[in-house]
């Protein structure tokens, strides 16, 4: 059986190198230069500064992910617009929330977020347990205060226990920056290795296809690495969206000036963090406007901003089938049994 | 071992018996009296007419359940009103839909809904699969049309497929009709069993402590189980709110006339389906107006607007404690991985 399989695969390979398609020794040489770029996604939970990532936690945290008791309207959910059933976001241009408002910018994925250098288009949020503070607050999202979140959680007995038991050493543990560290233990098991790149990564040459190995080639050589690099293939740092040339005011528009609003310096005028393309291939639509549903748009865009460089049509579909292979595993979530409010529990607004 | 069991169980027995509390020959009378109102809730998924349930159509029904793509904004599923973390529904007065539009009724659960007469509040759907069609066509709720959602499950190969196994002797299986017949069959197995209730109808006669089988007996001798009984506690038949005496209009509002706008005859003024009980404590706030938070309120207002009883403080916490026992095991479920849009999938509005 094994020397069959054996044969069979020596024989697909020469039949491939006589169809002129990238040979064995050109697959070696591809695999590491792209590991000086790329790492895979482990297969392991990694750890997260100053939060452990416990059981205890990661159960709570995947509670209040889907707890739309967050809310105040108690409708809408992290999962709302980081729906775990859909690559991590909510595939909308910008996400809807409290009385139906739209958000300035598109949902990032909460996918593999945990590996990003920072949180938000803009960064504006060092880590995942920052970040989880945000929409709970913002108006245009779940509209809540930290007030009436503590006193919402502290009126469900389960959540009570829960609490306890994710963070034993504390007298008051029911605490609004204590949801925040459960919820990113949570997200931090929300990683997809087993990304057929990254099965390519690890010495598994055949992974790719002929034009995905293409892309791959033409994603380093063009210089999209400069940006797009790391675990996340991008999220490790900053650059002006239209290094080049700026793209038109329907998909960068004037009134965003991305990261300068956090540092108020210049050189962050139409800065961003370079998205991280870890499944992009579920997360249209495209860049913080979400103005471009289609990939190969998407990269065509990025092509001529950010490089200045006119990609063919084969190019660009070369480049679009290789960060097709950037899908990984998606996380296997049960459903939470959430426990039931109490007499005490604030009610929706 | 048995034997000290046995000897513990006869003393406890005898402990209770002299405290006044209702002793084992009485349990054994209850228990018989029980059965001949109501039936446990099945341990297997139940058959559902017309609509066989297969594997590969409880797969795509579950996909479907959670798919916001059924409605126009693509931000809305079933699991939205429905949400299976908190006892099949929203625990909102009424739903928030298309546009943050508030809908007219509280939203029943799913848990169960298999086991009653007919759908909605008005009865007016036969079934589930007629009932899945309306909310996605509803303008307060997912605002969409039949023709979108079969353009938007056409234009997704891997829902083709899983239409395809799902419906395997049919030519063109995607339709809204199968659509709908993949959530019947998905919704059908969303049953609660093993509720302490259900143990005690099945013989555990300790499943239920004293202060529930007075609320059961309650239950049964001040007339509740005329409209409440079988396997849902409810579910069953159609009855005016406001038998005996009408409540206030906040509770039952003037416009709201219930079957009345189903079959245009004088008998169905401000009639609804009996509501069904099982894991009423989970699915707060009560009645088609959902303005009551407070199950003894509930249950007080029952009495005296259905049956004309005052009940006493400590008749309306029996009949609560008793209630609380229909709580059952919830659904395990694990979130499906949706597959993705493309370019021909119609976009959100």
């Amino acid at each position: 059986m094994t020397r069959v399989l054996l044969t069979t695969t020596l024989l697909a390979t020469t039949i491939l190198a006589f169809a002129g398609l990238p040979a064995f020794a050109d697959d070696a040489a591809l695999q590491k230069e792209a590991a000086g770029y790329f790492k895979p996604i482990p297969s392991m939970v990694p750890a997260v500064k100053d939060n452990a990532v416990t059981r205890d936690k990661v159960e709570l945290g995947k509670m209040l992910f889907f707890d739309p008791r967050l809310s105040a309207s108690q409708l809408i959910s992290c999962n709302t617009c980081h729906n775990l059933s859909m690559g991590g976001d909510d595939n909308l241009e910008t996400s809807i929330g409290h009385g139906w408002a739209k958000g300035p910018r598109n949902a990032p994925t909460v996918l593999n977020a945990v590996f990003n250098i920072a949180q938000f288009w803009d960064g504006r949020a060092g880590d995942l347990k920052t970040q989880a503070k945000g929409p709970i607050q913002a108006g245009v999202e779940m509209n809540n205060t930290p007030k009436v979140v503590e006193e919402t959680l502290k009126s469900i007995p389960d959540y009570v226990g829960k609490f306890k038991a994710a963070f034993p050493n504390e007298a008051e543990p029911v605490t609004f920056d204590n949801l925040a560290r459960a919820i990113e233990a949570f997200e931090a098991t929300l990683i997809t290795p087993g990304s057929r790149f990254d099965q390519f990564l690890e010495g598994k040459l055949d992974a790719l296809n002929a034009t995905e190995k293409t892309g791959l080639k033409l994603f380093m050589d063009k210089g999209c690495v400069a940006c797009h690099s790391g675990v996340n293939v991008g999220g490790e740092a900053y650059f002006p969206f239209g290094v080049v040339e700026k793209p038109g005011a329907d998909i960068l528009p004037a009134n965003d000036r991305g990261r300068f609003e956090v540092t108020k310096t210049a050189d962050a005028d139409y800065v961003f963090r370079a998205g991280p393309l870890r499944n992009i291939a579920l997360s249209a639509p495209y860049f913080h406007s979400g103005k471009v549903w289609d990939l190969k748009q998407a990269v065509a865009i990025m092509a001529t901003s950010q490089l200045g460089a006119k990609l063919s049509d084969k190019e660009i579909e070369a480049i679009t089938a290789f960060l097709g292979t950037l899908t990984g595993e998606q996380p296997r979530v049960e459903l939470p049994v959430l426990p039931v409010s109490t007499d005490k529990t604030p009610l929706p607004k």
